[in-house]
């Protein structure tokens, strides 16, 4: 079991549905990755920034589930971030109400020191200046993630190729994909940002799957269709968390491996969905998540005679 | 070996892509289908109509490939049915340049009567009306599939719902099934849609996939990611080709052979695309075929350790 080290945003969110809406509820990037990580009994550590308006019980949950916040500050004085979304009924556009950046404006990672050796580095999506500064952090680990946002290529975009050019995976949605590397075809996209850096290229179709790219080689790994989505907030960092987790859990940063990897990823976006914010990851058992993982098998399984 | 009777158009099709023009070319959904199923060997016959203006080179090219064209009516004088379409960039959207119907109008299915007694009949997109004339001249065919689309549900749904009461099976876009159940997820949607008639709704995702529905079970076949698509004209067709063709050559209708005629319907469509028109369909060779159904199957293939 590797260490893990997550860095990125422990927020509020408050979401409305056409199901329902909430009040601030507990949100954020990093949230979403150690509470997905922690189903895989990962040792992760957040490295985040609040106010000193987040609550207690907020980050109670999060220790509850084993989660280290040791690198988690906390600003007084200051409010958190909030953010707050509309999604509508296809679940697949979403306005934002409010985004209150607050303490997120002086966020400058700090790894605690006995992280400093983690194997596993996830970058949630962040300021590309914040995901450097972690990196710059630890001594060398063994695999380094991100995620990022087309925000960052439109507004920095020179410090967000310097993250790329030193990461082994990155994690990006399928129209970020297109833009980042002016190809519409995924596969050719998928190409020119593995000559940016990343080994690995993560491609989130979202309801449609995921594809990973090495070398020539491609998986596909299909989402799970659903009856309802309940609400997608934090699905795709759900994701990146069961990603992450099962690296940690299992030592190996093979080809091989990473499918398996992002089969976790999936399962655990999956369960993100089917209630507010974190309920669901909160609530989801072991062997829930070994059916559902039979359930992705399944899906999937055919026999061809070939000749 | 089952006898397949595809109904549906055979035609002329003037197509540009941001990589070229076409003159008139071979094209129609019956000669998509009929060509996708010939690789399986089946023995298929097209019920279709055309004018006279049809080049005999165009009809010997299907004989060629042991497509059976008894069925396909000649009428004199008159021209055959064209269509013209310009496709953007991202293929996924195209505006139609010509639509002239001609023959079609008169178009009133005669099945061959060495074909009436068929074990499979695959309904092309159609009027639906001429769909339940085909259905009403066969002698109770083991298993009938139907394609249709968002233009029958707006103008002729009565008759329509007729055909979909009649069928096993139908392949309807995710867009046109939502239309169909007035459910936006593809899930609920499908349940809708079983209950109107089908025991298997086919789902096509076009580059995202298609889902496999039966009672309470559910298959997902992915799309090959490629390179390039060269001319998507004709893939839905030599899907549904490859689909009911592999259904004939192994006269299995349960559903986990659907499944692997899912897979086979899959690997045509990802032919079809990569050239214009019916080239690509006319010149794949079986072991190329072979090859593409195991890259289909290594796209999804992983281990993962279950508790």
């Amino acid at each position: 079991m590797s260490q893990l080290v997550a860095v990125g945003t422990v927020a509020f969110d408050a979401i409305e549905t056409p199901f329902g809406k909430t009040d601030k509820i507990l949100g954020g990037a990093a949230t979403y990755i150690g509470l997905a990580a922690s189903h895989l009994n990962a040792d992760v550590a957040l490295v985040a920034i609040i106010g000193d308006d987040f609550p207690q019980s907020f980050l109670d949950t999060m220790v509850s589930r084993g989660i280290n916040l040791d690198g988690v500050d906390v600003i007084a004085g200051e409010k958190s971030f909030y953010w707050s979304g509309r999604y509508h009924h296809d679940m697949n556009s979403r306005d934002t109400l409010a985004t209150e950046l607050n303490v997120l404006t002086q966020f400058n990672p700090k790894v605690p020191n006995n992280y400093k050796n983690a194997d596993i580095l996830l970058l949630g999506n962040l300021n590309p200046e914040a995901q450097l500064a972690a990196i710059d952090q630890m001594n060398g680990p063994k695999f380094i993630v991100m995620d990022t946002m087309n925000y960052w290529m439109d507004n920095n975009n020179e410090e967000l190729q310097k993250v790329i050019s030193k990461v082994d995976a990155i994690t990006i949605n399928d129209e970020e994909a297109r833009q980042l590397s002016g190809e519409y075809s995924l596969v050719k996209a998928a190409k020119v940002i593995q000559n940016l850096g990343p080994e690995f290229v993560v491609i989130k179709k979202g309801e449609h799957g995921a594809l990973l790219f090495h070398n020539e080689q491609v998986f596909f790994a299909p989402a799970l269709p659903l009856e309802d989505v309940f609400d997608p907030t934090g699905a795709g960092d759900s994701f990146a968390g069961g990603f992450a987790g099962y690296l940690a859990k299992t030592e190996d940063y093979s080809f091989d491996n990473l499918k398996s990897a992002i089969i976790y990823g999936t399962a655990m976006a999956s369960f993100c969905v089917e209630a507010f914010g974190t309920e669901r990851l909160l609530s989801v058992s072991k062997s829930e998540i070994q059916k559902r993982l039979r359930m992705i098998q399944s899906l999937i399984q055919f026999d061809i005679e070939l000749e």
